[in-house]
């Protein structure tokens, strides 16, 4: 598949050839897309990726960039707790990656979407004069009231995240700054391409019914958990020498000397989930969570370390 | 506003302040966009703008990309004969465009929101190294079962247009080529610039059940016809004598040494709509179509001048 001999519509006519939209919907040919409206409320989310911003070309592979590019969307259905169920994918190409970068990319796209069994319904396709940009747009589902808030988090609930946090963060350090590939660095930089959406666990919690808000880590807990507790009109305190770290995180810090609490809640990119819930919840659970705070009366966030108010200023990413 | 000091969540708190979700919805500011399943059936479509490509910022205001942007898509609901909805916005800014080009942009895109009463619920903001990206995502709604596909043209249905062909890329041609600006190229320009996608007559004519095969005018009817006669497994004959022109659009061929037929046909971004129905469906409406051609059998686009055939080898656009 070569984009600059087979034209826009034979770009297109191979990605169709990749997916199949399920019984009564219509998906790739038509000026929309059609769906059933089905029962329960839908969801729906966007992001948009651009070369030099999200992405290296030269430190990526087509296949991981196709492959992260719908991850950090069902990462947002997953932090809603609803279920995904269509994509749209739109895509401008500069000359020099219409060809076997684009097939590559959409491989990349298509192998996550199976692993989650969302099909490609729709997008747009387009040349670019210099970057690649892509936007996927994701449509999903909840039971009618249940899909989870930001502004639900109580006085009293636990802070938990789903996972370890800063592998992600300290993967991309290894990326941009050209560290020596060990297998712990590999991992490390896997994290960072390939996160893999919590959906199964997103769905879990929302059906326990006892969670009041949650979303996904995308700029870092310093920058998200700031949302929950604006949109809550609450408080937290965060114990840092709570938050979950792996054994690789841990001795990178070391070699490298980085700071890894700044790293893990100030990096982002993990797509772990971040949630408050009242204590206990961990016991009914079919995968392991980590309390590391809890949500208190105020506004502000306060980092702690070992029971003690810490002086940390940690910043999330901001985009601009 | 200007996001290089308000940052990203200041740019998205302005924004969310120039719309107003409908009640039951969840607009900016969570993971998703929370909406209700509601009644018939869910249409969806996304269209990609990249500057250098689709725009020029030295030859098109930021309101007038913030217009456009939405008026393409918007239009994809027209040819289905839908009800928009709600948008999606994911915009990708240069440090150059980041002030006053962003807040004029929303201002057009919020301008064109209102006259259809579709509000904004969601989008992503970040930044680009180089060149603007702009996706839109438009939801939309119609009874179910009858959005208008684009498979359903038959022997002997009309082909009709809903309004003159050519304006707009007449106007794409003074903007490339700095044509001298007088009242009628200005106009022209405008029809370019600042299409009015075809709500009411898409919504008229999916209820008059009588429409075959519908959609809008995006990359002139030489490619599009094409389309809907893929699609639908039939021919076609168009009388290029009897596309409506407007009399700005031949008096400026003409000034020009332009072929009409080749611009009208072939130049695309008409956004006007495209439909097969039953001679006489003319007689029960409420606004103007004109009647190109007949869908006949077999599977090639005739093309016709005085009832002759003509030798004409004209083709739409083409992404790449």
């Amino acid at each position: 598949m070569d984009i600059r001999k087979t034209g826009e519509f034979g770009f297109i006519d191979y990605i169709r050839s990749c997916f199949n939209p399920p019984e009564g919907v219509l998906g790739i040919g038509d000026d929309c897309a059609i769906l059933p409206c089905g029962q329960g409320e839908l969801i729906y989310s966007t992001d948009m990726l651009m070369e030099g911003v999200h992405f290296l070309r030269n430190a990526a592979s087509p296949e991981d960039i196709g492959w992260k590019s719908l991850a950090v969307n069902l990462s947002d259905i997953a932090a809603m707790g609803g279920t995904p169920e269509a994509t749209f994918l739109s895509i401008a190409l500069p000359k020099d990656a219409q060809g076997e970068w684009a097939e590559r990319f959409i491989s990349g796209y298509t192998e996550l979407s199976n692993m989650f069994n969302v099909p490609l319904l729709g997008g747009d396709t387009t040349s670019s004069l210099r970057d690649i940009s892509i936007n996927v747009g994701i449509i999903g589902r909840a039971p009618l009231g249940k899909s989870i808030r930001r502004s639900g988090a109580m006085e009293g609930h636990g802070i938990y995240v789903t996972g370890r946090l800063g592998d992600s963060a300290a993967g991309l350090q290894a990326i941009l700054n050209r560290w020596d590939r060990t297998p712990e660095i590999d991992s490390l930089i896997e994290s960072h391409i390939r996160p893999v959406p919590r959906i199964h666990e997103g769905q879990v919690l929302m059906k326990t019914g006892l969670v009041g808000a949650m979303m996904d880590i995308s700029d870092g807990i310093a920058s998200d958990l700031r949302h929950i507790l604006k949109a809550s009109g609450v408080g937290a305190e965060v114990h840092l020498d709570r938050v979950p770290l792996s054994d690789n995180f841990k001795k990178t810090c070391i070699d490298y000397n980085l700071d890894p609490y700044t790293l893990a809640v100030g990096g982002g990119e993990d797509y772990q989930l971040l949630f408050t819930a009242p204590e206990g919840i961990e016991d009914i659970l079919d995968f392991s969570v980590y309390k590391i705070g809890e949500i208190v009366a105020g506004s502000s966030l306060k980092w702690m370390v070992h029971g003690t108010a810490a002086d940390y200023d940690i910043k999330g990413f901001n985009h601009f």
